[in-house]
């Protein structure tokens, strides 16, 4: 029996308030001997691992190191290597961009190519405006592939979504992207029976858009990857009996709760935002999940001091979160971005979880090296869940 | 490959005694800092965990509250998300109710009904003469409905078991429980196709035996839950090559050992009476459960001091059961009762194994949070038969 089965069994409604605050990519490793949770100054997280459990979760698998998706799934109770779909869906469903059954949607990026090479897979970072006036462009030159109607949706910065909406497209798709720069173009392919037609479309119209932007100075090209069409998948409520909110700002996260059919709360890009949308919200609602993107941003640009900067940030904004006493509150992360790795990586994810039903452990500090020593030791993030309801009594009991 | 697989495959016969004590419900949660175990003085449990290695075991699935038979199950080696049946057997055979292959039985209690809402599930805990004599009395006014045989025995206090005799009985009913209290009766209802006629028989009766006893002040209807029938489970002795013996009080621990094959060595109620009783029959088998169940009864009333005399109390009689010198000794529960909960919960047990074999760690306290740096770590229960079986040579190697 998977837990998915014995969660639809045994879940309860209770009145009971869990908070579940994502900082992401918040573990690290060592620079001059501290990781960046080592070295920040946040007293307000160390108060709350004094006053709990605490443990390390493994995303997926040990030296795993997983995307967003998946991390993000095992926390939410869904098995990361039974419930896949691209991050297009993903980026698409938070972007707000309306996604029907036989869509086939991707992320992107505008990117430069120089002497047919990509030099710059952001395109400089490109301004969210200018971003706007290309798609713009594109979709007025460019509307359709074959019989298949092709729009880009802006996004922030370089980034944007791709629709392909048109029968029979298979999803089965790599990559149109060479990943790393200094290499040259790749067409996607097609990893799937019947996967041809689809490839064909998409490679036709990436030439044609790069034809189009030949003469753009920086923006001369696109990548797409993250090829998904529409998952079914069950809802949180459905299965946990919950009424769960997302306070988030970023496409992608928003996509996937919305994807597991949580309320998105949107929110403005400052920190505080979470915080007013949680005092607002926080009678509707049962479950929170709140996503804090900056750790993991500066880990990602291999900025360590911004990750020590991020996690203080945070931090002096917890009291906001504690005044309104949740009776489960779990810190974790999705996964580490370490900023000497410069992106995600398979290390497992400091974790506390404070709750009058919890049995507080001897770590008194919130980091990698002393949530290892807490009591709930080291467990897949496919167990927070289960953790999280327990602790709100909303978890019957299993057999007689 | 299994457990029980691999077990059937490397199993061998040995003199080793192995003596698993079950301290029902032993964990707890602490009221002023300190948890049940951490209160109580305990001076042999403590002698034992720093003899010993120690650990933390999960019953079923972290965050899952396991009723007594997945707990008890998983401690024997059996799968508890595999293997499941109600209560109602288990009570059933521990009261020495002979069950058939075609009966379905279930566990009931005398309960009392005021104003059409049943306002004492326990009819005030009946005294067990007078739970005696209501049964003689219902079972020679009512002995059959339709052309099914009905039948209680009479447990303890208001406890009892009802037989239904006769074929075709589907087991796939919900309790006709209300299981709170200040709420009305509820019927039986079918939980799959073909349980009506079943349900119809159950609640007929049901409705009979409350008519029959609507003068009795307070012992004025009756609650039945966990129907079940007869299911079958390979022995312990047919997996593991051992002689197995159960020494307990209380009729749903002896139910569970009949069921796995056990030999039930029927004890009264004083916990003297389980040391006496293995004194006498130690010659006689090489596995032996003990099972003492104040721990969990204190911890469901909610009696933290109750549970710290419980603890103290099995601590006192503990040289009794090191005089023996068993090869392998461990002490555990099967899941926590916290005072504090006034029920099972989800949190993980204690466990501790002497051994010759077993490597002592620095554990030197028997309690949750010390089991919790122990060196055996946190792990299923179902791997408590294997360490016990390799620690008595029981094992031999798997492969060449």
């Amino acid at each position: 029996m998977d837990w998915e089965t014995l969660a639809r069994e045994l879940a309860v409604p209770s009145d009971a308030k869990i908070v579940l605050l994502v900082l992401d990519g918040l573990g690290g490793l060592p620079v001059d001997g501290r990781t960046e949770l080592e070295t920040a100054r946040k007293p307000n997280l160390d108060a709350l691992a004094a006053r709990g459990a605490c443990g390390l979760t493994t995303p997926v698998l040990p030296g795993i190191t997983p995307g967003s998706g998946p991390a993000h799934l095992a926390l939410f109770g869904y098995d990361p290597l039974r419930t896949q779909f691209g991050r297009g869906i993903l980026e698409a469903l938070g972007s707000g961009v309306e996604v029907g059954p036989e869509d086939l949607v991707a992320r992107g990026n505008f990117a430069t190519l120089k002497a047919g090479l990509v030099s710059d897979r952001r395109a400089g970072r490109l301004a969210t405006e200018k971003n706007a006036r290309l798609c713009q462009k594109i979709n007025a030159a460019i509307p359709s592939q074959r019989d298949i109607e092709t729009r880009l949706y802006p996004g922030k910065e370089h980034r944007f979504v791709a629709r392909f909406r048109g029968e029979g497209l298979s999803d089965r798709l790599s990559d149109a992207d060479p990943q790393k720069e200094g290499k040259p173009r790749v067409p996607a392919s097609p990893l799937a029976p019947g996967a041809d037609r689809a490839a064909a479309i998409v490679n036709g119209y990436m030439d044609a858009v790069t034809d189009l932007l030949k003469d753009e100075p920086v923006a001369n090209t696109i990548l797409v990857r993250g090829f998904s069409k529409f998952p079914s998948i069950p809802s949180m409520a459905e299965i946990y009996r919950i009424r769960p909110a997302a306070i988030a700002n970023y496409p992608m996260y928003k996509g996937l709760a919305r994807l597991l059919g949580m309320t998105v709360i949107d929110v403005g890009a400052e920190t505080s935002a979470l915080f007013d949308a949680l005092d607002k919200r926080y009678k509707d609602f049962d479950f929170f999940y709140i996503h804090y993107k900056k750790t993991d941003a500066a880990g990602e640009d291999g900025n360590f001091a911004a990750k020590v900067a991020a996690i203080e940030e945070i931090d002096a904004l917890l009291p906001r979160l504690t005044a309104l006493g949740p009776d489960v509150l779990v810190v974790t992360a999705d996964h580490s971005t370490p900023a000497v790795l410069k992106g995600h990586s398979w290390h497992p994810n400091p974790f506390l979880l404070v709750s009058r039903f919890a049995l507080p452990d001897e770590v008194t500090r919130f980091s990698e090296r002393d949530c290892g020593r807490g009591s709930l030791g080291r467990f897949p993030a496919l167990q927070v869940m289960p953790l999280m309801l327990a602790a709100g009594l909303k978890l019957k009991k299993f057999g007689a």
